[in-house]
């Protein structure tokens, strides 16, 4: 039976009832139909099925894979899909259906308390990771919600304040991040944001629930409220927003019913509602039974988080740290790792790695010494932990401090109020380096944070928030089992107050201007020409890489065209190695205003020591285009760009050039009295018939020798209304509208037939 | 027989005839009446009165004072008055009756081209000025013209832009410096800008010709346009604009007609434009006759481009050069001297020094070696010059580099594609400290460049556009005839892109989005944290200055009182010499996006060596406020402020501590479904009532463990709106509307009885 059917056989009150849950996590079934009930469960990076009565941090054991803050840093879109796979897998052996996740909203501000449940400050980057992840939950028949769409950038009055963002950000930045997530992965369900975007409620916004993400991007699932996010249960339905989650007694489906009796809702808005809800009810359902491999999971884990490890610096080849070496592991973090995030994405980790015993595993019990440094639920650095500490660093042939930011720091809810850490770690940091030369800062936190004590440190590795395998990955990578491969998905400012977002993040009251724009992370330190602490793209390796010939398929493309770029990528070390191959486009001038560079394409390729292999890139008009708001799509500026693979966006190896040209027909000057002299000119219809009349004008007028007397005379002219030249030039008005008569007629002229009219 | 009987005696016609000019020049006479005609003319700092049928550059010789933005630099308005009232008797000699400026334009980006006629990135300093300024030429009997109104900040496009600027930035930025100018100056005439301002022509503008500019400041002259600037000339009319410039044949009278004849203009709109035109005729009309003193003018021009010069760099006290040193004079501006800028604002000088010849004055035609270093024509840098000028730097034992802008380069009409100097100048002074390490740069520019030779060169003087008496100045500087006390009107960046302004300036086609809203100047490098070549307020002197003992008025002030502050300041070095006290205020926290510090007094002192000053400021509620749109007016949170007194933005001195109470009542918070429970709970009202019911809600309920269990659950909690908690805590929706209805109930109850109802 179709899902049309169905619906005709339901009540009013029953199709209703589908569109909020049954309680928290459920939705209603309909036994006399044999509609089941769905479960949907938090979050990306694991499952945290809560268990029945009891609290939010009391779920059934899962796995806890590294967060998306770690994950984006692999840059390998076929490692976060074989995670997706395996939480699939978790969420069957639960008897989950909808998997809530993952997160695509883009890093405006390192103080966002969930950004470690989001990949990127890029775009490109952002919805490769998240495609991914939705292929590889939904190939186990489980589904995804995509979230929180959109503009949700900050926790700070998140379920009140307005993200106030113009549409070409939104279009190329913001959108974009979820618009190849949906196109890439195809989710079942999208989760709407608690926000407000430009004064609309998420959760009631007919542009963006239906015009883009179903007209425009044509995604056909169901859209899930936030939990809370509903504010007009009956606006919402119109606007797009299926599902009111949670549910329970006090969800709004009377309203639903009494504006369809009302006549303010049209019940057939509400049919393909039930419609979609039914649907996903019949893909996601399936009775609970099959098992999924823990261990196995933990294995997986643990390779992603050590893929996922940035080597930020490595002076002098600190790392890795050879066999026999003694170590001296310091840090409290090091017994009591911080592995994940606070809030809804909380995972009860089905194993967990202890770091200190994964380092004596790795380098021999009698090998590595230990102490704490720092007590976990203090800031405030504790004189006899650090003496202790350095007393141990003194005593080995390389120190590795376990340091970043305490778990309390950064959790869904609240942002960071600054982009510190803790007073203990740095002074601890400070200490131990003046007593041991040799030291590697390990850092766990799910974003940025400034590092004043860069200059000391000759070796620090970003691991993130790397899930519950954190302590086997990070020995393996001091240890050098695993070649770091990871590249940061997010700039390292030196200080908070760089960030594009400050001080307008997180806005005053209810209303957050994003008045950086399109000019986020990268786009904003490149195109401003900032220092910055770690750039975008950025991660050493334990090899070297040499980029060499760049190839394109062609010199000049339409932008209807595919250019095909290669490079050549070398080993040219000693070590196998894999490296994150970059592409940047650069328009080499550009009468919008746009960022110095964007990431266009990506690859990973893995190399064995003196190995060559030929990486090839495909781009598309998306790569050179900007959202153009006027014409309402994207739109290529006929003209020069270059093409630029390297490391990193400060890192740029090889460079190309290619001409390409707007298949869009040129838009003509537009003929008015406010129309500037030098756009008329400018313009191939216009400009021949205005240069002649002027030269008429010019021979026998003053106005002729002070522009010969007078270069500037031009510039000056060049931006004169043609309507101003009567006071200023002495143009009688009649003969003023003679010429824009003229100009008219040329334009008309001058126009393909199916432009006239 | 007052304006307003004269104007009941004119014609229709007639009124509107007064309402343009007879020709580029000046108003129309009406002889039946007696009533004279005007001559307007530019400029700023000096009297470009173009001779009939003459060509721009064919004006009567003037005194060409230093530009506005060398004037700036002195930080002194009692000199800038002076010079107003030079340029006020040359007006008077001329027959001049108004004078087109100042300029009070805040400077944006420094690739404004006509950054040199404006004086500052502050409004405070570009107000004080403009004020000043007005104040000399009006106290002789001449009009002033303050212009360009407003936000014309740009040459792109400057006839057709749009500039974007939210309110609060207009009335803090780009408005405070005119409201400053109108109130401290009490301005006859105000010129419109030629741009747009959101949307509208600033010459049909009613919000800025005549509510802010003549309802809120008080502004009782007349409106004009800049030249060409009218667009729709009814529209202007009755949005404020009295006079349609240039006149002539083609100005738009017969409109005006044809509008109060149609019933579109009601007559008295006209009638108040006219008794405003009479009043000026009145106010400014003399006949010709007067004379000036030329050589006393000159002579105040030397001395006021020497108090404008900006001592920027003075490594091991290579400046000033002691009597008997042999001094190369390089750069070909020591003979062709940049001291004025392109457009309307150039002045035929009426006595010109070259700076050269002035040199050998100082130090004694033996001792002065010249090379010219650079082609004046040509950026490429010329080997054999720059060869001849390495010789002779060798052979004395200080190099002058005189280099800067070309002519070409500044000019009203255009902007600068860049902030680079010619490459032959930046080459010269390479090869000459190579040569030579004692080696001064003085630089001949109207607004900043980048340096990137700085660490090669010990010693450098910014002398901006310093009119006629440049050479001389420059002289006197150099020998220590003056003691240098300009200081910095405007922060140096280390480079274009650092400008907050970039990349959103020139903006797309005709809009100019201004989206770094009041972080103009340093209020955006200090607000950032950003390195700075040189920061506002900056300029060294050849003695030092020690600020000792602030003292306040108070420690406690309500807003609506005066602060005053007073420091002590002491000559500590062998030479008498000036500093500029600056005095800037930073609020120790705020819920408004805030700059870190604001210019808010400031004062230039003359102190003997080992003499000691007291200065006092004063403070009103200004030095506290931000502009608070909602309420409409400036506005001070209560709290804490620092009084921060030093010698640049970056070279604070002293500090005392205010806590500043808002005399406004306390706005209550806002009832309603989507009220976040926090601020519920922070309102002084409604929060007793609300943490009562809470108290008992969580006593029996899961939520009560829940917060106890996770902290982080309050922060949730306080971004919740209230309307949300029936899903999300399980409260029935009738008593959510029960206990809405107290917290209202409480709120009638807590509020004074003015404020009910």
């Amino acid at each position: 039976m179709s899902y049309r059917d169905l619906v005709s056989r339901l009540t009013l009150e029953e199709k209703a009832s589908l569109c909020s849950g049954l309680n928290f996590w459920q939705t209603k079934p309909i036994e006399r139909l044999g509609i089941p009930s769905l479960c949907m469960t938090d979050g990306p990076h694991g499952v945290r099925l809560q268990r029945q009565g009891g609290s939010f941090t009391d779920s059934e054991p899962a796995t806890c894979f590294p967060t998306a803050a770690a994950l984006a840093s692999s840059w390998d879109p076929a490692l976060v899909e074989r995670i997706g796979q395996a939480l699939g897998d978790e969420c069957r052996a639960l008897g989950v259906h909808v998997l809530l996740g993952p997160g695509a909203n883009i890093k405006r501000s390192p103080l966002c308390g969930r950004n470690f449940e989001y990949f990127s400050e890029d775009p490109l980057l952002s919805s490769e990771m998240a495609a991914a992840h939705i292929r590889g939950v939904q190939s186990r028949g489980v589904g995804s919600s995509l979230k929180h769409f959109a503009a949700n950038n900050q926790e700070y009055r998140r379920m009140t304040t307005s993200a106030e963002v113009d549409e070409r950000t939104l279009r190329e930045i913001y959108l974009a991040s979820f618009e190849g997530a949906v196109k890439g992965g195809r989710p079942w369900t999208v989760m709407c944001a608690y926000n407000r975007l430009n004064g609309t409620y998420c959760s009631e916004h007919p542009w963006l629930l239906t015009q883009v993400l179903r007209r425009e991007w044509g995604f056909d699932g169901v859209v899930v409220s936030d939990w809370g996010a509903v504010n007009d249960r009956v606006q919402g339905l119109a606007a797009g927003l299926d599902l009111e989650m949670p549910g329970g007694p006090y969800a709004q489906d009377a309203e639903i019913v009494q504006a369809v009796r009302d006549g303010r809702l049209d019940e057939a808005v509400l049919d393909a509602a039930v419609e979609r809800l039914l649907a996903l009810i019949d893909r996601a359902y399936r009775p609970q039974g099959d098992s999924a491999d823990l261990d196995a999971h933990h294995r997986l884990a643990r390779q992603a988080a050590a893929e996922s490890m940035v080597l930020l610096k490595n002076d002098g080849a600190v790392l890795p740290i050879a066999p026999g070496r003694r170590v001296a592991v310091i840090g409290a973090f090091a017994v009591s790792p911080r592995y994940q995030g606070g809030g809804s994405s909380h995972v009860n980790p089905a194993r967990l790695d202890e770091p200190l015993a994964e380092m004596r595993r790795a380098f021999g019990d009698q090998l590595v010494l230990y102490a704490p440094g720092y007590a976990l639920d203090d800031d405030a650095p504790r004189l006899e932990l650090i003496e202790e500490a350095v007393r141990a660093a003194a005593q080995a042939d390389v120190a590795a401090i376990f340091a970043g930011l305490p778990e309390s720091w950064e959790s869904e809810g609240y942002d960071r109020p600054h982009m510190r850490m803790p007073d203990a770690h740095v002074a601890l940091i400070e200490a131990v380096t003046s007593a041991q030369p040799r030291t590697v800062v390990v850092l766990s936190n799910g974003a940025p944070v400034e590092m004043p004590w860069i200059h000391r440190v000759p070796a620090v590795i970003e691991a993130y928030l790397a899930g519950q395998a954190f302590g086997g990955a990070i020995a393996d990578v001091l240890s050098g089992a695993v070649n770091p491969s990871g590249k940061l998905a997010e700039t390292f400012p030196l200080r908070l107050e760089h960030n594009p977002s400050h001080p307008y993040f997180p806005g005053e009251g209810d209303r957050s201007e994003y008045r950086e724009g399109v000019f986020v992370g990268y786009r904003y330190y490149d195109t401003k020409e900032m220092d910055v602490l770690f750039p975008f793209g950025h991660g050493l390796s334990y090899t070297t890489f040499e980029y060499e010939a760049i190839r394109m398929s062609r010199e000049q493309v339409r932008d209807d065209d595919v250019l095909t770029v290669q490079v050549d990528v070398r080993n040219t070390g000693q070590r196998a190695g894999k490296e994150v191959v970059q592409v940047y486009v650069e328009p080499r001038s550009s009468r919008v205003v746009r960022p110095r560079r964007e990431l266009r394409a990506f690859a990973k390729v893995a190399l064995a020591p003196g190995e060559t292999r030929t990486v090839e890139f495909q781009l598309g008009k998306r790569a050179f285009a900007y959202y153009d708001v006027d014409a309402g799509d994207f739109a290529v500026e006929s003209g020069w760009y270059e093409i630029r693979v390297g490391s990193s966006s400060r890192d740029l190896r090889l460079t190309a050039s290619v001409e390409v040209t707007s298949a869009a027909p040129r838009r003509p000057v537009s003929v008015h009295a406010n129309a500037a002299l030098g756009d008329l000119l400018d313009d191939p219809a216009t400009g021949p018939v205005l240069r002649e009349l002027l030269k008429e004008k010019l021979a026998d007028s003053p106005l002729g020798s002070e522009m010969d007397a007078n270069p500037m005379f031009e510039a000056f002219m060049r931006f004169t209304p043609i309507g101003r030249v009567t006071t200023l030039f002495g143009v009688p008005r009649d003969e003023n509208e003679r010429v824009l008569a003229k100009l008219r007629a040329a334009q008309e002229e001058g126009q393909p037939e199916e432009g006239r009219g």
